[in-house]
């Protein structure tokens, strides 16, 4: 009940990962371009999250989505449409108060300044890869988590280099036969189910992984 | 109450599949070969069913996985080793009681006498393609379910027929990083999660194909 002021709460901050995934384990579809930024059939993977009566399971999911994050990171496609579109005043997709309310690490090849948005969010550019990126983050999100927003490569390289700690997958019964796959090239990490809920619409697993 | 004997029974007989994939997508390890049939991690992803004391999630699964079959389907990589070591007197993985107990017809191009074992398990072989394996399938099922039991093209021949009714996806949260895909070139079918349960080793999905 007394403070303990020399235990750093710190270590308890995670780097997790929330995604979707169809059952053929793409997370974008094929032919991604500025007028179809998740490729065809992408969209259908965040249906779940858009429906105007959802089931109570996806409900339950989606209201916890964001919780207890206190950084994010995600890579410059999912950022902004494709490579030339963006590098001059584009602020993201949603909107001028995005949903993150915290610092938005972007792992790009281009540098660019910081874009502070209403409500919180700032968009910070990286190009010094993904290390570097999440010590930023780490950084940024001091004892709250550092979320993984996607898209499948920027997932891909955390979790190569082995700095994942948590993965929120939601698979979603679909094939879109083609597009941005996740899991390529991640070696093998050693994972573990911590839990498991469905609706018809989509199973949401969640991992450990296991150090 | 009465006897309804104009209503065929046969109508409930459905087309299943009970597969494990790996994260990654795969059904199979790389470099598959006579010594290592499931390639390379391959028999990872079987792990929870023979495990010594298994999670009563998975215990319940394995208990039920034959449950309900009237003949099994699979591919010829499934039966015996690959091309060339299997077609004169190989009689399959299983030893002289095979754990089917009822016909199962390998999709195959090499034509073969069938193979009877101890048990009720016969072998036929089958190399007129899918619809004739299932159409024989079916007929030797009668009331009963045709399992589709694999490998990865099998499956998804029958997928991509639009034959299978119901899939039984054991998602192990491993990665192969290559061998055989699961869900490629299947089209789209529509499909619905019918139920999901998860111990830390393994997430067992049902789904249903929607028509």
């Amino acid at each position: 009940m007394s403070p303990a002021p020399f235990v750093s709460l710190g270590a308890m901050s995670k780097v997790t990962c929330q995604i979707a995934m169809s059952l053929d384990g793409f997370v974008a579809g094929p032919r991604q371009s500025p007028d179809d930024p998740l490729g065809i059939g992408g969209e259908r993977l965040h249906e779940w999250m858009f429906a105007p009566e959802p089931h109570p399971a996806d409900a339950a999911v989606t209201a916890r989505l964001l919780d207890g994050n206190g950084a994010y990171v995600m890579g410059r496609n999912m950022f902004g449409p494709v490579r030339g579109a963006w590098e001059g005043d584009w602020r993201g997709w949603w909107g001028e108060d995005p949903p993150y309310h915290t610092p938005v690490f972007v792992l790009t090849h281009h540098a660019r300044e910081p874009v502070e948005m209403a409500g919180g969010t700032t968009f910070h550019f990286v190009t010094e890869g993904v290390e570097v990126v999440l010590e930023r983050a780490r950084a940024a999100a001091g004892e709250r988590n550092v979320c993984i927003g996607g898209g499948a490569s920027t997932v891909n390289q955390v979790l190569a280099a082995g700095q994942l700690d948590e993965l929120h997958l939601h698979i979603v019964p679909i094939m879109l036969g083609g597009g941005e796959r996740l899991f390529a090239g991640v070696g093998d990490p050693a994972l573990e189910v911590v839990e498991a809920v469905t609706s018809p619409a989509v199973t949401h697993v969640r991992y450990r992984v296991v150090r």
